[in-house]
């Protein structure tokens, strides 16, 4: 079983940063981020994940007093910063192909994968909200954005093969410092971008960072089976899990790809204590800090269901939404939402509680059920590892480390050291080969 | 006195890599860069510039067998690792204004900002090279070029002021994260870009970072004098550094600006030795290991001066060039080779060895020597510091620091200790307020 743990702000939970053992400044103050890492190094995960948005999200004045989503660390310049002070942990930055160039992009990657000694990820994302930062009246539409992404990997990934692993000689008696015989000129014309090439920067170390996803629609899965080597789901039950997991482990073999190629992860979120009536108290804690009107505005604005949440009395049932509006902005997490709605057919107060994870699983309970529901999902075949979304920084990554982490090892499902060196060798996954070398 | 470092890649000089003293990865090994911050930091430079391109360059195959530039570090990948690793320097990153978003640099250099504890810098270019990598079939022109980036500016500074200072209250007792009425929404309608904002990062620690440039053509003098509080600038003669000096000097009252407000940095390229013929020797063991047929199709590529040097003998005067082409792709480099060519009717030889530096002053002899050409442009009113491309990493640096620092500091021209925190503090900038709050 992998990990990796999903940070953004003070927490993933809407009130995280009110949390008395939150900190409040986790946007502002990099040592924080320092000693997140450094945590999450000593419970041996597999990768930090950095969530990003190019936008502040809605400027509701209700939703931006309350919400602490306004601020964010730009990934790309905090995880190499951070890869100065880890030494295993795997350094997974989002950043999208919608409001970005593909040659900015490929470099930088190469740079961070070459100055983490091979710890690079890139959690590839077509961006939920932002258009009107980048010159474009609305966002970029669904279908739009997954054609310019599946060109923006292919240019990407092309860009990171313009050098052979060996191409750089570097003899000072001789003078030559390249193997001219070694560069490939990537010359790509395609609809979305016109890219010539060589890259100036050498190969990753790993050949390619690791490419993760986060995408479930039909797009997204698509995009994911092509090219992605770790999925990030949400997914509300085991059986939702497990017909995710067959689903996109089928679809790899139509790319020639085998199912080891690729690990999915689903988000959980834990609430750790002594005793479930503990667990469940905290948790409540934290809920209570919430204002559900502004949150309940804020998913409404996220999410698209055509009504606003905040309007109606917490214990009222909420009502069926309709389909997923055509303009198909995300469709994925709005199905997510709608299905439970429909499964579950929750109060408003309810739903608040099973979305305040931006819907992956709230799991709260002692280590040992924490445990044992993620083992249920490991071995049933819904989950090769398991994306840790923590409620409250650092306080919630203390309590895994502490208290879940030591469990899963002792059961034999979690490393007690780190196997490699690279991200992609503690993931098992394999070094990518140069396709002109 | 000021001083700022120039780097890129193993050192400044074409064969800086072949030399013995130099680490010939550089380019691709993290902890060499670390270890030149630290020595710039005990030597109390005042900020380190990384140079950057978005292209190799010249393809030419002889070229490219011999030249380092077709690795790059990138520079917003670099510096927020060595925030990490120093206290006290600047981190200047170069940064194009043709080849980006605006709203994705205005986060990023936020983000360095903060994480450096207020020690980042902008070294704003319109970029020499690169179109072919952004969908592009040739580079934009020079006018082009710099209309974009006077409005890039101006979304990117507007951005930077979105929020007051205090505009973050978060106070977790009373759940109100954000003052709303210290959020500004820039709402930008121009003609290159369109940009609602608010930037979704903290203002920067410094106000703004450091606006460095160097440009040194109309448009960039103009530019310059309008938003640069640091210019590099190259100038092979003190009287030539010195017109240039009080031509921009002046040029800042006709935009509000004091002379304080702008530091001037020319570039020198010292060689140090302990006697004359000491320095000559090490000088001339560098210019040795050039393969000077590839240099100068380099020169010839980036200059664009209508012939190519490598055709001539080297003991051959060079010919008067043509006036600068129409497309104007980097008019004030090739005015100054042109200038030196006609004042100094050079041989093919000698222009090599003046533009070992990219055209910026070489300077080779004893620490006394050098710290008298220093004094003299700066008191000359030529230079409020230097900018010091060092010929090899890290052996140049060394020399610098140990015999050419001590000297200055010596004689009095020079801090012996770090007189603030921030880049501003140490440069003698102020903070730059906010134009909304």
């Amino acid at each position: 079983m992998r990990l990796g743990a999903f940070l953004s702000g003070s927490g993933a939970h809407g009130a995280s940063w009110r949390h008395p053992a939150a900190d409040a400044d986790a946007s502002l103050n990099v040592q924080r981020y320092v000693e997140y890492a450094r945590a999450l190094e000593r419970g041996r995960f597999d990768a930090l994940f950095l969530n990003d948005n190019v936008a502040v999200g809605s400027l509701d004045p209700q939703v931006l007093a309350r919400s602490a989503h306004s601020l964010r660390w730009d990934p790309l310049t905090l995880l190499p910063a951070l890869a100065m002070t880890t030494r295993h942990i795997g350094l997974v930055a989002t950043a999208n192909t919608s409001y970005n160039a593909p040659y900015n992009l490929a470099r930088t990657f190469a740079s961070l994968d070459h100055l983490s000694g091979g710890r690079a990820g890139w959690n590839l994302v077509t961006a939920l909200i932002g258009g009107e930062n980048f010159n474009r009246d609305e966002h970029l539409e669904h279908a739009e954005r997954y054609q310019r992404a599946q060109e923006f990997f292919d240019v990407v990934s092309g860009l990171w093969d313009s050098w052979a692993d060996d191409a750089f000689v570097r003899d000072k008696a001789s003078g030559i410092w390249l193997d001219v015989t070694k560069m490939r000129v990537l010359d790509h014309q395609g609809r979305h971008f016109q890219v010539r090439g060589p890259l100036n920067a050498p190969r990753p170390l790993q050949g390619w960072p690791v490419i993760a996803q986060a995408g479930s629609s039909e797009a997204g899965r698509e995009l994911a089976a092509r090219t992605a080597e770790l999925v990030f789901t949400a997914q509300q039950t085991l059986e939702q899990g497990r017909a995710f997991y067959v689903d996109l482990k089928e679809r790899l073999a139509r790319h020639g790809r085998d199912e080891e190629a690729l690990k999915i992860f689903p988000g959980i979120s834990p609430t750790v204590g002594r005793t479930l009536s503990e667990a469940e108290e905290k948790y409540q804690a934290l809920q209570d800090l919430l204002d559900p009107q502004a949150q309940l505005k804020g998913l409404s604005y996220l999410l698209e269901l055509g009504f606003d949440l905040s309007a109606l009395p917490l214990d009222a049932r909420v009502p069926l939404p309709e389909q997923v509006p055509s303009t198909e902005r995300h469709k994925s997490r709005q199905q997510l939402v709608i299905d439970l709605i429909r499964r579950e057919r929750p109060t408003v107060a309810q739903l608040l509680r099973s979305l305040s994870a931006s819907g992956h699983k709230v799991l709260v309970g002692t280590p040992a059920q924490i445990v044992d529901e993620l083992a249920a999902w490991y071995e049933a075949g819904a989950a090769d590892g398991f994306n840790v979304l923590f409620t409250h920084l650092p306080g919630a990554i203390d309590d895994f480390v502490e208290q879940v982490v030591p469990q899963l090892q002792r059961v034999g499902l979690f490393r007690r050291e780190y196997e490699g060196r690279s991200l992609r060798e503690n993931l098992g996954l394999r070094r990518v080969a140069n396709r002109y070398f």
